[in-house]
């Protein structure tokens, strides 16, 4: 029995004026719906090809969703976009933590949406689940590019293979451009095997250093340094810039006893200072010359076609391994068999073939 | 009816007197028998263990044969060797045509012998079937090498793909250490893809360069510099040796811009005369430094460890991809799709999905 229902009880509650409603149950009705009915694909890409922001977010937030059904959807979306993609400059930037990409890349984007482009930051790190979204995830780090009209940020996908952010992020990217963004920018930690994912989806790659080299170099993975076009070394403000200056003379004439690219280009080597916004023009100087040469050389049309064939291979490789991997019989199988290779009991070769008699069994 | 069967012809022929076999009927039922009855598996590898070049060769051949049964005589064969394998070091040795691969080889093995060391010589060179055996093929520019008891010279398996050559270089390097050679050289040509797969199979990769560089440089694929463990500048003789000395100072201060080895090492560049036999000793004294430091700090062991597992991994994705492009419904559709990849009206992520349902289907 409660205490109101009983009017001998000193705990007796008066009936009170009726409240009005504190919502207006229109706008909820009006916010219910939208909750329930998402835009169709037809909508959304129609929505990215207009330059809708929000369209564009949706259909990104599709491409990155594990749910079969929005797979489907974001598999409609891309394909409707594909056409008008490919209009772009895909620029990849790689660096060691403490190389102060994040300032790089702010003051880099702000001199692009000065000259009048319209630039997409996006960033490929499988780790960011682990490390809790180091890349963009401090949009704060980035507070002016954020507020730009002309420049879209988009955080890593996380807590997924390397395989699922790269293909995540390539589909992105097709979005993004089909949505008008012209410069695309593609940011990696420079420590793990991103850069050789990110290296094939990008026309240009830059490698952010800073000088006084020595300790900051053990982070960066081996092959990086063959694999850029560019090498920038910031913070090349106050006492640094003579440091700056040797490391770039230094860094030339290493670039220089590499064999020579199939694009035809001598990876440049030059400095900047994000902090102090000096150099910036000269590295969109010499990236503005990269393009000039391969797509005067047919390199930039071939470079994307073979990319693109090759993340269809990718995609078939890594899908056939899951699949092999993910059979009932198999791990057990493989765990046995991987000690017995390491006490040198059965070759290489001979355990595998055992393992794939199993699963074509 | 034939000419001497009619007594009217003028080309009757006169009986002959009967003529002596012309071979030893007893000898010749031996050839015929000890080619019907091959050695037995047991007998190969009791030959192999017992230093036997013969049963080796004949192991290798099974090996490198693509009869099924040969294959299953193969694994019991290298399955009974493994456990007396792994007692070697195994050299890497790189270079582009013409910095004289096959007479350093020949005099540093030959000054190998010389310390008592047995030499076996590999190569690796999926290409050869095109350029007909150019590795170890011309085996007259190692002919002191090839009449020396303790060294021991087999040519690349040719007419394969790069897996297939791989896979059966490493059986052929667990083969000759049961048969007693502490030395493994493996050489490769310096401008496909097989450097990887060499560098994935021994302890210390050597680069051969040749000073002077600029065109010679050209030849060689990118990434392979970051790879060496050492650099040797052959042909530092005559007028060469300034410019070789010049060379080395070059690279050292370029390889010193590379991050740090896992295996602790540093990166080392030294110049030699395979011509005038000058250094040899000093490519060894870096190569057995290396071994001291990789032995030490255990890193030896785990490279060797993470190695085979990595080739058994390798094995597995190699047939899973074999299998699927070789599905006869998968031909016809990946071309379809390759070329509308390229033609942008599919996504490489949504080509590779469609060409997976129908493979799993």
């Amino acid at each position: 029995m409660k205490e109101q229902d009983n009017p001998k009880s000193a705990l007796h509650e008066k009936d009170g004026i009726p409240q009005p409603e504190s919502f207006s149950v229109s706008a909820m009705a009006k916010v219910l719906t939208s909750r329930k009915v998402q835009p169709s694909a037809e909508e959304l890409v129609k929505g990215i090809l207009s330059g809708n922001i929000s369209a564009l977010s949706r259909a990104i937030t599709l491409v990155e969703s594990t749910n079969p059904s929005h797979l489907a959807k974001a598999n409609d979306i891309i394909s409707a976009c594909l056409p008008h993609a490919n209009q772009s400059v895909r620029i990849g930037i790689t660096g060691v933590p403490g190389v102060g990409k994040s300032t790089f890349i702010e003051v880099f984007g702000k001199y692009l949406t000065g000259l009048g482009k319209k630039v997409a930051v996006l960033a490929v790190d499988p780790s960011s689940s682990i490390s809790h979204g180091s890349i963009l995830g401090d949009k704060t780090r980035m507070e002016e590019l954020v507020k730009d009209p002309n420049a879209f940020i988009r955080p890593s996908a996380s807590g997924e293979t390397l395989g699922g952010v790269a293909r995540k992020t390539r589909e992105t990217i097709i979005l993004c451009e089909a949505a008008g963004f012209d410069t695309i920018i593609i940011e990696t930690v420079g420590v793990g095997q991103s850069e050789t994912a990110v290296h094939s989806m990008v026309d240009f790659f830059l490698l952010l250093k800073i000088a006084g080299a020595g300790d900051e170099l053990q982070g960066i993975k081996r092959g990086i340094m063959e694999m850029a076009d560019a090498i920038v070394i910031n913070k090349a403000d106050g006492d640094n810039v003579a440091k700056a200056k040797l490391a770039k003379t230094e860094f030339n004439r290493a670039l220089h006893l590499f064999p020579a690219k199939s694009s035809g280009w001598i990876p440049t080597v030059t400095t900047c200072s994000a902090y102090e916004k000096t150099g910036i023009d000269n590295v969109w100087q010499i990236i503005s010359d990269y393009f000039a040469l391969v797509k005067g050389n047919k390199y930039f049309e071939e470079k994307r076609q073979s990319q693109s064939q090759y993340w269809m291979m990718e995609t078939i490789n890594e899908q056939l391994k899951n699949h092999f991997y993910q059979h009932p019989e198999i791990a057990a199988l493989l765990e046995q068999n991987k000690k017995a290779v390491e006490e040198n009991q059965l070759s290489p070769f001979a355990a595998a073939m055992q393992l794939l008699a199993k699963y074509f069994k």
